[in-house]
């Protein structure tokens, strides 16, 4: 039995999220149609994590295991034709038995994108969270600084998933610029269930001047068992990077 | 009766094209819908042109005449709720009667973007053509500059299309990089039928070494009725700009 680990990209606007769902169309089950064709045999993929519907990755991990001996510059070769153009098999290889997407993983990158624009811009829906107005980004920055290190994330947790444990640390949480859009940009070792666009959501409502950065503090340091609002939209968030080494020390 | 101008931009991925069709959501019909619910009143739109299905628009220009009274700023601020969000306008203003969004129009630009990549991206699909090499870009502008001035493009039509003249004048024509992107921007007085991605689909060719920049020149004067080859996919075809003042002297 091989172990193979993919690295995949793909625009999640026309798909139900990662996970497999009886009668829609989601990543997952996608790729396990089209690498049993690949492989020869039925393929049970596991993900580094699920993404919602909605929500893209730059590079997401998926390990399977097979008997199948395809090479695995083929796989990347051959998926080129099998799958649709909104999900690309960036890279195949082969990793030691025990390695698994989910569980061998140390660490993420999520991105959320913003693009404020008075004049909405049809190009950028699926991909970006737009705002009428100019955000602060410095006041975004400065409650953003709050979220490094560990803490109880407890209220950014939106209701219906079981996670494990709700205490994560946060490596690196910032706002840039990278031309007309604005780039949060978090990296931390474990999510919850729309963390990342919980937070963002909350960041927003500091960038537009309702809320304070002693607001978001008191939020972080609640003892709430769940987010109180909605959250950002799926279409603005990225999953960039799944690490497979502990964080470096700096 | 007022006469009022729009300028749309567009994400055409969804649609069946500009134009009006039984059955089919197209730009025109979603439009005339939404702006019969603004105006009171059954709406007809002209545009400067069709685009066809996958086309873009930065800004498509459309004129109608209404008897309602709303003014053009609630036009634009109410169509952004009524409208699906690929679908913009950017501005409204009322025009002297008798002036038309296409008979009134004195040249256009279009814009088609190429993305060289060998591995392909999933978010640029629906609005690149993605090539997997590198292209050469100054033998496609030494091409391209062939096309300046008054030709006969016949050969660069698609069959299918009652255009009036062939005879059609090109005051630009040069591709240039934007970030990961090559853009080819052309501006003339008129396009025939698949004009634009006919030459893009043979400027390609020449970017690839696949043809000289004389293949190119002897294409251009061939006396033919059509178009010989498939024309470069829709998706990376942008309408950029209709403009109703005759091309400045420079």
């Amino acid at each position: 039995m091989r172990t193979i680990k993919l690295v995949v990209a793909y625009d999640g606007s026309c798909y139900h999220g990662f996970q497999k769902q009886k009668d829609y169309d989601t990543i997952q089950s996608i790729l396990e149609e089209k690498l049993a064709l690949l492989c020869g045999e039925p393929v049970v993929i596991a993900g580094s994590g699920r993404t919602d519907a909605g929500v893209h990755a730059l590079a997401q991990t998926v390990t399977f295991k097979t008997k199948g001996r395809i090479p695995c510059n083929n796989i990347v070769r051959a998926s080129r034709s099998l799958l649709p153009r909104d999900i690309v098999v960036v890279s195949a290889a082969e990793v030691p038995e025990g390695f698994h997407a989910r569980f061998s993983a140390c660490w993420k990158i999520y991105q959320y994108r913003v693009l404020c624009t008075n004049t909405p811009n049809p190009f950028r829906m699926r991909y970006t969270w737009q705002q009428p107005v100019p955000l602060k980004l410095q006041e975004m920055n400065a409650a953003a600084a709050l979220l490094l290190g560990t803490h109880d994330f407890s209220a950014f947790r939106s209701s219906g998933s079981v996670d494990s444990s709700p205490i994560k640390t946060i490596y690196e949480a910032g706002w840039h610029q990278e031309e007309a859009e604005l780039v949060f940009r978090i990296a931390g070792d474990g999510f919850l269930y729309h963390m990342v666009r919980n937070i963002v959501w909350s960041l927003v409502q500091v960038g537009l001047g309702r809320r304070t950065r002693e607001d978001f503090a008191a939020e972080l340091r609640a003892k709430r068992c769940e987010f109180l609002n909605e959250p950002a939209p799926a279409e603005g968030l990225y999953l960039e990077e799944v690490c497979y080494k502990p964080y470096p020390e700096r």
